[in-house]
C-alpha cells in the first residue's frame, strides 16, 4: 500500500521549497532528487513568497535559524497556507534553546502545518509549549520503546489531534499519526544516528511524498519514514570492510534513488494502532 | 585543442573567489580542487574586496541570495572589474522570483562579466530583462534540441554580442558562444540532472578555466563544459549495481580529479557553428 | 599514549558547538560523529549562549564570517569562558583580508582559547597582530620543513606561552605545542590538500578530543592531529583506480569512524621536542 506513494512522487516530480539549515542542506537536496522530487532552497524574506508560489510543498527546518531566516519562515509559511501549498515543520533543537523553542512554537501557533516531524524530545517541547496543544499529556519517556509504546502512541495521536497536523516522531521505533491512527514503524538501523542529518533528509523527502499524495497525508508521511529506514537497511547490507559513516551516508541516498514500489511494499515494517 | 586548457589550470592553480549558494558550495570547492584550481568563499560585503583582490577569478552564483550577500556580490564585482579579475555570473533561478530576476539583471547591467552561465530559461530571462540586451530575440524554446538548434545558436550568439560576455547555456545540448562562434557540445548524461549542483560546480570550474586561459575565454569556457560532461560519462561507466546519485556525484568529481589533456581532447564532443 | 584520547572521546560522546563556515560544515559534523562526538551548529547571537551552555566545547571557525556570525562568535565565546566550556579558534584566512585578521586577533584578545589551530601563515598573522603576543618572533618560513624545524618549534612554543593556548600548526609537518613541549607530527598525505576542509574537520574533532581529555589538552590536540593524518594514510591505502578527491574525502571520514586506540597508538608518528 505504501509503495504506491513513492511511485506517485516519481510520476509527479513535486517541487519542494526548503528553508533549511546549512549543515545538511546538500543531502536534503540530493535525497529529494533521489526519491523523485525536485528541490529549491530560498530563505530571504523578499524571495520566499515567489519561490513558495511555484512549489507544491514547503519544508521548514529550524536547524541553523537566524533572525532573517526566521522571518523568511513566517513569510513563506503564510503564503503557503494562503495558496494551499503543503507545509512541513522540522523543529530541530526545540527544547535546546529558548530561541528554537519559541520559534517552533510560534510557527505552530501562527501557521498550519500538514506534517510536523521531529524526535520525541522536540515533539514533547512543542506539545508543552504551544497554546494550540494545551491539555496534551507530554509525560512520556525520552525514547519510544516497546515498554512505553502504548503511552507514546496515545501521546502522538493526542498531539496530532490538537495540532491538526500529521505528527511523525522518529527514533528507534517511529510513530506517524493523525488523531485516529498511528503507524508504528520498525525500519532503519541504529548506525543511521552516526550520520548528520538523516532527520533533515527525511523531512525534505516527506514533504515531497505528501505533495504527491495529498489525499492520504498520513500514509504518505509513513511511506517516507519507511523509505528512509529501509534505505538505511539496504545501504547497510552493502557496507564493506573499512567503510564508515561517510560511505553509509552515500549508500543511503543511493538506496533511495533505487527504491521502487515493490521494494518498499516488501520491506516496510509497520503496524497500525 | 581544448585539452590544453585543463593543463593550463593545473599548471597555474588559479585562486577563485566564490560568492555562491550554501546548497552546493562544498561540491564547488571540491570540484575547483579536482580540476587544479583553488577555492575561497566569502560573501560579507566588508570582506569581499580583499578576497577578490588576491584571486584570479570571481564566481557569482545567486542560488541562495540574501540582501547581505547581494550587496557582497556588487562590492566584489566592482572591485573585480576595477582590477581586471575574471568574472562569471551564474543566475540561478532567474525567472523563478522577482528578486532573483532583478538581481541577475542588475548585476549584468552594473558589472562586466567575462562569462555568463545558466540554463536556457535563466539566460532567456536575462536576455529579456536586461537593458543592455534589448533587441535580443529570446523567442527560443525552453530546451535546446536538434530541432531548434539553429534558432538557439542564433539567440546565444546575439545575446553574447549584446552583453559582451561569453555565454554558456547548458542542458542536454550545451551551447558556448561569443558574438561570432558557438561551440555546440554533446558531452554529459541525463542522470547528471539527478545530482544537485552540477551547474554550480561547472560555474566554479569554468571560472578557473578562464583565469588560466585568459587569451581564449571562449575555448576555456567550452573546455570546462566538455570536462564536466565527459566526467559525467566516465563516472557513469564506473557505476555499479545499487549505486545512485550520491555515488555518481562523488565519481564525477573523481573523474575531474583524474582528467588530463589527452582524455579531454579525445572525449570532447563538439562542433563549432 | 595518544590512543587513549580517542577512547575517551568514544566513551564520553562530547557535544561540540560549532560556529563554522558553510563550505565544510557538513564534513565537520560527520567527522565529529565519526570520532565519537556529537555536533551542534548555531551562529545566531540570540541562540548561541543557550547552545554553548549545553555543550562541552565550542569550535569557532571564521571561514565564511559575516557581521552577524562574528557577533555570535563573541557572545558564544564569552559564555564559554564564563562557564568553563572548552574553546578552540580556527582563524581561517587570517592574513588574507583585513576583516579576517582583525576578527581573529580580536577574538584572541577578548577570549581565552584552550587551543588555536591553523596553518603557519594564519598563526603567524595572529602572532604579529595580537597585543597579547607582542614580542613573539614570527620571522619563520611559510612552510614548516626539516630545514627550519628548530625555528618553527621555537616560534610555536613562544606563541603558545604568550597566548596561553595550546597551538597547533598543521601542514606537511604538524606542530602542536604548549609553552614547554612540542609534538612534531609526521602523519598525513599531501593529497589531503586536494580536499576542501580537512583543516576545518580537524578543528571540530580536536575540540571533541580536548573536551574528553581536559587534563591533557596538549596530548588531546596532538592525538586529534595524528588521528586525522593517520586516517588520511589509511584512506589512501584503500583508493582504487579512478578514485579522486571526492572518494578520498569519504574514505578519510570512514577511517576516522573505524579508528581505535590500538590503531592510533601504532600509527601515530611523532616526536616530542
Amino acid at each position: 500500500m505504501l509503495g504506491k506513494c513513492i511511485t506517485n512522487v516519481r510520476n509527479s516530480v513535486p517541487l519542494v521549497h526548503n528553508i533549511t539549515n546549512y549543515v545538511t542542506v546538500n543531502d536534503v537536496a540530493n535525497v529529494l532528487l533521489a526519491c523523485g522530487g525536485s528541490p529549491i532552497m530560498s530563505d530571504e524574506p523578499e524571495d520566499v513568497e515567489d519561490i513558495t508560489s511555484i512549489c507544491g510543498g514547503l519544508n521548514i527546518n529550524i536547524g541553523t535559524l537566524n533572525k532573517r531566516t526566521i522571518e523568511g519562515m513566517f513569510v513563506a509559511g503564510k503564503k503557503a497556507n494562503e495558496i494551499g501549498t503543503v507545509t512541513l515543520l522540522d523543529p530541530v533543537g526545540a527544547g535546546a534553546s529558548k530561541l528554537r523553542t519559541e520559534t517552533a512554537v510560534k510557527l505552530m501557533d501562527e501557521l498550519k502545518f500538514d506534517v510536523i516531524r521531529g524526535n520525541i524530545s522536540e515533539i514533547k517541547t512543542l506539545a508543552l509549549g504551544s497554546g494550540t496543544t494545551k491539555g496534551v499529556d507530554a509525560d512520556v519517556a525520552d525514547a519510544v520503546t516497546d515498554d512505553n509504546l502504548d503511552a507514546a502512541v496515545k501521546f502522538v495521536k493526542e498531539f496530532a489531534k490538537k495540532s491538526g497536523s500529521v505528527v511523525a516522531i522518529t527514533g528507534a521505533i517511529d510513530l506517524v499519526a493523525d488523531g485516529d491512527r498511528c503507524f508504528v514503524i520498525r525500519n532503519g538501523r541504529p548506525e543511521m544516528g552516526k550520520i548528520t542529518g538523516t532527520g533533515c533528509q527525511l523531512s525534505g523527502m516527506m514533504t515531497a511524498f505528501v505533495v504527491a499524495n495529498r489525499d492520504s497525508v498520513l500514509e504518505a508521511a509513513a511511506a517516507a519514514v519507511c523509505t528512509m529506514g529501509l534505505a538505511g537497511e539496504i545501504a547497510w547490507s552493502r557496507m564493506q570492510d573499512g567503510d564508515g559513516n561517510a560511505t553509509y551516508r552515500n549508500r543511503i541516498i543511493d538506496a533511495i534513488y533505487n527504491m521502487d514500489e515493490e521494494t518498499l511494499d516488501k520491506g516496510a515494517k509497520y503496524e497500525l494502532r
